[in-house]
């Protein structure tokens, strides 16, 4: 294990690569991840926190490169729903991310940055190397997985690929597909990354620059996109927006990588659960011993509730044990960053009733046998 | 009346200039427009086509400019729903724009380009826009003004600004308001325009430069966002799009003005006639002996048929006559352009019997007395 300017990773095993979807194999492979609370001697208590597309492993404690704070302390730490006095949370970079984990600036077998000779990559691979890192670990189950937006499309493929290896999962305001604005959305910051002219072909590592107007609109687009409908329309009515063509540009610093965007955002819009088992997401989970839990807020228009409705039918259509929570919010698809009390208080409920079952004890007990 | 390179257009009398809702006025102001069929003596049928954000005035001919061919020959033509043997219809180039009528790229008193000189304007102002051009041509009321996404705005505005000037009133796939994910798009869209390094902080034309990249990619945003949510969903699943990060730019020749881009989205995000009347839409209507149709398109996320709803559900509350139809379509937003035989065909229902009713004759006779 190592520990980079305050990024923890783990370089895996070599002699075993990660075999992607599209029959390429990667290595070497490093995943940097964050973990929060104690492993139980019983190995039982262990949570995977998949995080999105503009997010990173720090879900519960600043981020040492950026300064940023964690991004979800509402619902990890002591005696948060994820109560990390009793559960072990882990939060892994995701694969081609440009957090420490293995991506397209990282520096391929020949000592250059891949750039876009990184190979393409699915939610589906973004799991199999999460999974890597808790068999390096020796973390056969999982107690739950849980993720939002992409984070959540990455907990269905969880439960999904891995039935006997997750105890519960929460899906939290996502879809078992893209949803075609969301694919709109993230084509149009694509092409802006490509039409910067410091993006140099995706080669902007070798040459010192960097694509940031191109990114400086990606970011914006998150900001805005992730706002309800009253509120993007609020945000421009304003009187000093409405003076004005545009909004200012997003001129915070931003550490991330353009090309990692790109391949995270393309492996986001290819995914479709439903897909991979003849178009019946139901399918995906027949025979699921896994509890479910789906979230959704009712002013989300990136992840709309239907998307989650879509998703809690095929559960009951596969006999899964799963639950559905449409929360009234006017805060968008970021109000599951906010204080949404009827979202926390589902979400503690969902996970103290599998707990129990599992075994790990009440809410705000210490169960590190 | 002038026709420069195919584009006719007209100079209003400088005695009377444009008063913007911003208190400001523009002066000389010219309009371009088009038009097919014949005034009959008792201006009794003429038809005011109002174009949307990427269109121009030539609904039903080619664009003598770009060599485009006309963008709704199955709405508007002999034998068509908006039958020219029997209808005189206009449209006009909006205010703002950049076929002809001022806009940004037009030449200020200074005599040199507006640029980002030119006033802020709204929906409003490019109606009392067309309005002027219609007291200049001595028409002083419509038969039929109608449009599609802002030109549905301009057509309800139209309705709501000049009730006694307007016997049928036609909105097809629009909304009332700016929806939130088309603010959120369009702001994407400006700001790809504006971090273009030819845009020249809206100078480029002294430049001899233009921010082709910015505008590209607002154009690419237009075709994605106008298909449906399944067609956005095959465009990106298709073997070709799986293998790459993004679709080819866009690279048809475009001779739009960006700035005049930046102008229009920025009058259509602004857009919301229910907050003209206090907030309640019905009052934006009331007392209106206009015909109305409202128009909607299943698949169509960009303006969706609960806005439509919103609309028909006001001018009903208004006491309005008012016909809403959702037509099933898997055409997404474009699908007001394409073959729709459902919309046709009560279009064509709608206008007859406002024609029969406006002692204007059936369909497909020729009345010009």
């Amino acid at each position: 294990m190592q520990a980079v300017g305050g990024v923890r990773s783990l370089n895996l095993d070599s002699s075993r690569p990660l075999l992607l979807a599209t029959g390429e194999s990667l290595s070497p492979l490093t995943i940097a991840f964050e973990s929060y609370g104690a492993l139980n001697s019983a190995h039982s208590n262990a949570v995977l926190v998949c995080h999105g597309l503009h997010g990173d492993q720090f879900v519960a404690s600043p981020n040492p490169v950026t300064g940023r704070p964690p991004w979800w302390p509402r619902i990890v730490g002591p005696g948060r729903p994820i109560d990390t006095n009793r559960l072990f949370v882990l939060c892994a970079n995701m694969l081609g991310g440009s957090m420490g984990t293995t991506g397209p600036a990282s520096l391929a077998p020949d000592g250059q940055p891949y750039g876009l000779r990184f190979p393409m990559i699915g939610v589906g691979d973004i799991v199999r190397a999460q999974a890597l890192l808790l068999e390096a670990l020796g973390i056969d189950n999982l107690f739950l997985v849980i993720g939002a937006g992409m984070g959540g499309m990455q907990a269905l493929n969880w439960a999904s690929a891995f039935p006997k290896r997750v105890f519960a999962c929460a899906s939290v305001a996502s879809a078992a597909r893209q949803p075609a604005q969301n694919i709109a959305f993230a084509e149009l910051g694509r092409q802006a990354i490509m039409a910067d002219p410091d993006w140099r072909n995706g080669g902007y590592l070798a040459h010192g620059v960097r694509p940031s107007r191109g990114a400086a609109l990606v970011r914006a687009a998150a900001r805005l996109s992730g706002q309800s409908p009253d509120q993007v329309r609020a945000t421009f009515k304003s009187g000093l927006a409405q003076e004005r063509l545009s909004l200012a540009p997003d001129s915070r610093e931003d550490r991330s990588d353009p090309n990692s965007h790109l391949y995270l955002s393309r492996a986001m819009d290819a995914f479709d659960l439903a897909a991979d088992f003849g178009g019946a997401l139901a399918n995906a989970f027949q025979g699921d011993q896994t509890r479910h839990a789906v979230f959704a807020f009712s002013s989300d228009w990136r992840f709309p509730p239907e998307e989650s409705r879509i998703i809690a039918r095929a559960l009951m259509a596969a006999g899964a044990e799963a639950s559905f929570l449409e929360i009234k919010s006017e805060a968008g698809h970021d109000a599951y960053l906010g204080e949404e009390p009827a979202f926390e208080s589902a979400l503690t409920g969902f996970i103290d009733a599998a707990a129990s079952a599992r075994g790990l004890g009440l809410h705000g007990e210490s169960h590190l046998a």
